[in-house]
């Protein structure tokens, strides 16, 4: 393990080490989400997890001319293509870095590595162990961070995640959930993407992580519990979902509504939706695709004669409005669960501004001791 | 089998058997969207399937106050809620229906019985070979109809076309397919829910299938074939997914182009895209609930002060068009395809307008004598 380059005992109740080399954007979307996220929440403290010398180059004002030819700590260049890229942090946030991290609010721990979008996640298992996105996770297993963000290689980020941090007791496999908006307060989705193939004893397991975690997160006590199936008659749907369904009827912990289809998601009919990855991970992502292909259709209605283009320009504020409330980057920010800790894996192509809202998210589930009332709550509902 | 009540050697190069029975709004729903298809269409004849007595009351103007109070023919009122629902068929249209009548190119074919949606696929098989849906399917395979359409029971109607029309050669299951709407033109997606735990070797088959209906329907040579994957990367995915990939990678008959995600389903990367029946009809259903709500928090936009609301008045012809551009009853009519013959399955809810769709897509498959197609196509693939 690398070591701290500056005191990492973080002021502030809620600590998140941020994988701050992952993602598409990184480390210019990464640290500027972290500067903003540190400038709204008091309670925060950040640890940012990369090559040093280069986010030094990003954060302080007085370091700035100091950026090295290679950008990395010399040896192994691992994103050479960034140096070039590295576009300046705003001049008032560097001052604010200068500040947080002078109130003991921000960190940077130095990691030599990075896990690349290519990497096998067993080689990252293998050869990462000194990546930004392993010793954020080895922060929060040693506590010096009480969670952490990447939007690496989810992969990866899911087998080191299992392999450093371990799974709840009971629980076989780590699921991926976010929350999809609804017009009455959404509901939380699992799995979206890190198992393919879900028994029903998996889908039974994300059942019980995904009420405990609602009833963590939102406040709703007894959560209804649906399952995503082809048809809400009980003689549709795969033979897992179907065993899935009979095993949640028998469990007295869960509140099980039963079988729910896609178009339910919007519809308020459940807070926790149950499914096998692939099955949810799909539906997310066609979801996604239907809200940016409606988007564009409506903007090409405007892009006619010049009446339609002024009623366009006259609309742009309630477009605006619209589209904030339909976008994706407002959602950004997926939770493990299942783990020994808590680790949100962002979009890759995240922005600052969405990575922002992943940062959001991994404070809310730490200050929520959401992997502490999992652990005792499965203790209760599996032992 | 029922007797024919008119003359079913229909004028027309293009016969559809219509299940006019079967679905939310049937009779009522299917009449009118029979008439409304015929006048549109020169080329097309149709056939009433269903209750003679109360298609006639619907159908023609001296008629219409010779409804019996039974609805129905007298021993089974299998559907008695709808007899006081009888709204009239609007009367020019009637008139028409003496004319299509007159002219031959309209029948009806009377069946005594009815599939109901609560009916269990199995229990439609052995009890109602003498519903609306099996002597329509039935018509299929005697010549009489070149194809037919149904708003039923999808379970029923998938057994029965299976069991009356047969497979074709080298195809285990048959697979419901239809097109996605995207601003180049769209995809053909299946399966939609026809099968679950589909095999490598039943993703296989919905290729060569789709390959060869996308060839037939739009013209398109050598149409590009996906698989649907929770990631791009040779790496990901389940079992069944990655051996069907490097099935169709070894198949010179398919132009495959490898995995695309849900979100690509919009981005015309691909003319067929294949998956198991479970995650494309979540896909589906999802996308469509995604609509839905984005329209109506679009509406919601307008509903707030007296400004807001005129803008949205004037809007409005805008917002018609946008949501007739995305109204899903427009996109309404599913293929099934592996049988023997043409099978379209409307939504059950279809309105007399998304009906007409579906008449429409079956007239355009038996118009392109797609089953042929994929026969003699298959025979060349396969063996």
């Amino acid at each position: 393990m690398s070591l701290l380059t500056t005191n990492t005992a973080l002021v502030g109740r809620v600590t998140v080490a941020v994988d701050a080399m992952g993602g598409d954007f990184a480390p210019q979307a990464t640290v500027i989400a972290a500067l903003e996220s540190l400038k709204k929440n008091e309670a925060l403290g950040i640890i940012l997890v990369g090559d040093q010398k280069m986010l030094e180059a990003l954060l302080y004002l007085d370091s700035k001319k100091s950026i090295p030819q290679s950008c990395s700590n010399g040896d192994q260049p691992q994103k050479p293509t960034e140096c070039s890229d590295i576009s300046p942090v705003p001049p008032h946030l560097k001052t604010l870095a200068s500040t947080f991290k002078d109130s003991g609010r921000l960190a940077i721990h130095h990691a030599p590595d990075v896990v690349l979008m290519s990497d096998r996640p067993s080689r990252a298992l293998r050869r990462k162990q000194n990546s930004s996105m392993a010793v954020a996770l080895q922060l929060v297993k040693d506590g010096v961070a009480g969670g952490c963000v990447s939007a690496g290689n989810t992969g990866a980020l899911m087998l080191l995640a299992r392999s450093i941090l371990g799974m709840c007791p009971g629980i076989d496999r780590p699921a991926i959930t976010k929350k999809l908006p609804a017009p009455k307060g959404g509901c939380y989705v699992l799995d979206l993407g890190a198992n393919v193939d879900s028994t029903a004893e998996h889908l039974y397991q994300f059942s019980l992580m995904g009420s405990i975690l609602v009833e963590a997160m939102e406040g709703i006590e007894k959560p209804r519990v649906a399952l995503i199936n082809v048809g809400e008659e009980e003689i549709k749907g795969s033979e897992q979902v179907r065993l899935a369904s009979r095993m949640l009827a028998e469990c007295e912990g869960v509140n099980y509504v039963g079988y729910i289809e896609g178009g339910d998601l919007f519809n308020d009919v459940a807070d926790v939706v149950v499914c096998d990855g692939f099955v949810g991970n799909v539906a997310l992502k066609t979801g996604e695709g239907v809200a940016k292909l409606l988007y564009q259709t409506l903007l090409r209605r405007f892009d006619g004669p010049w009446y339609m283009r002024l009623l366009g320009k006259l609309m742009m504020p309630v477009f605006k409005r619209f589209l904030k409330s339909i976008d994706p980057s407002r959602y950004n920010g997926a939770l493990f669960v299942g783990l020994q800790g808590v680790v949100v894996k962002s979009h890759g192509n995240a922005d600052a501004q969405a990575f922002e809202y992943a940062i959001e998210q991994a404070a809310e589930e730490v200050e929520r001791k959401v992997p502490d009332m999992i652990n005792s709550r499965l203790d209760e509902l599996l032992f």
